[in-house]
């Protein structure tokens, strides 16, 4: 058996990230995939589920795991830790499984160093009108709030040159056929293949 | 406008590869594609075209052309040239038309060292004794020439691993699937994206 590829999906807050990422693991029965559950030390908030949204952790346990190597990539971000673990990744890969990694680019940067065979998605929205109308659709957030969001997508935007491969939202069926062929032509590739049909290739070439 | 991108599709012969390239450029009207016709000096068989199945040429005006460099590859079989045409697929994808181009390893070869940016795909049979039962079912070719071609497909199957993807021809509709994934996804590379899109881009990074 093969082994699984890990995706780093980066997009702005907006872009319809979770969604698409939603959706392909619910509709796609015949591909093993899995989503990356980080780890965090900040605390439980209501309609949270540990080990669903967060793996949530003690400051302590978050430390040790930093000594011990075990994250691909962490950061402090207002006085608490949020990570990813190396282990889960690895034996969920061995196991021939897809591993959806929804982060930031400089999370992206740092787990691309680690893992340099992971594939990397970018998710853009078609305009900043479309991408202010959906921030205010959602109904979260204040005025002020979705300014700073729009800002901090620019920067988050102006990264897209660092991924493999570039996704539009505009129509979200099509941008999910975007990505579903993104993943399907990945488990196409020559070494994918190569191992997955060992036996079958060993008998087309027997004597 | 982006480029199109160049496709060498090998495969042995039987593996259905004529058929999944014809489907291809047959029922994919929101992609813009063609296949590469060669040149060649052997003269035209019954039921043949000029210009859709080969460019029949005078070996006098193959030499000039071979002299001008316009040739991405070319052979000599039995006292005939086959040769692929530079001009004509440059200026195809230029236009942001995919080419496909059907040939052996060896043409395959000559091909990547000159288009670096060209995906290379090969199509195996599921099994020697399917490919045998459909180069049968064909009925065009005695019991001598089914055993030199079965010969001939160990030998090309033998390079797979030089191309970037693999599809298995077991079922066809799956290949075609398959087939159709790769070329979505590599129209979603960030390169080309980047370039189909960058009028949306710079109104994102505007402040």
């Amino acid at each position: 058996m093969g082994k699984g590829t890990l995706y780093i999906v980066s997009a702005p807050s907006g872009a319809g990230k979770s969604s698409l990422i939603a959706e392909m693991l619910e509709h796609n029965p015949a591909y093993a995939m899995k989503v990356s559950v980080s780890h965090t030390t900040r605390g439980m908030r209501p309609g949270e589920q540990d080990g669903v949204h967060y793996h949530f952790v003690q400051k302590e346990h978050f430390e040790a795991l930093i000594e011990k190597g075990e994250f691909l990539e962490y950061a402090e971000v207002f006085g608490n830790y949020y990570g990813t673990s190396r282990v889960w990744i690895e034996e969920t890969l061995n196991k021939g499984i897809d591993v959806f990694l929804d982060i930031d680019w400089q999370g992206a940067r740092q787990i691309r160093e680690q893992m340099p065979k992971a594939k990397s998605v970018f998710i853009l929205p078609p305009s900043n009108g479309e991408l202010e109308r959906r921030l205010n659709a959602r109904g979260q957030d204040s005025e002020a709030v979705i300014a700073k969001r729009m800002a901090e997508a620019k920067s988050e935007i102006s990264h897209y040159h660092e991924y493999d491969y570039i996704i539009i939202n505009d129509d979200f069926d099509t941008a999910l056929t975007d990505f579903r062929a993104i993943i399907r032509a990945e488990r196409l590739k020559q070494d994918k293949q190569a191992e997955k049909y060992k036996g079958m290739l060993k008998a087309l070439l027997a004597e």
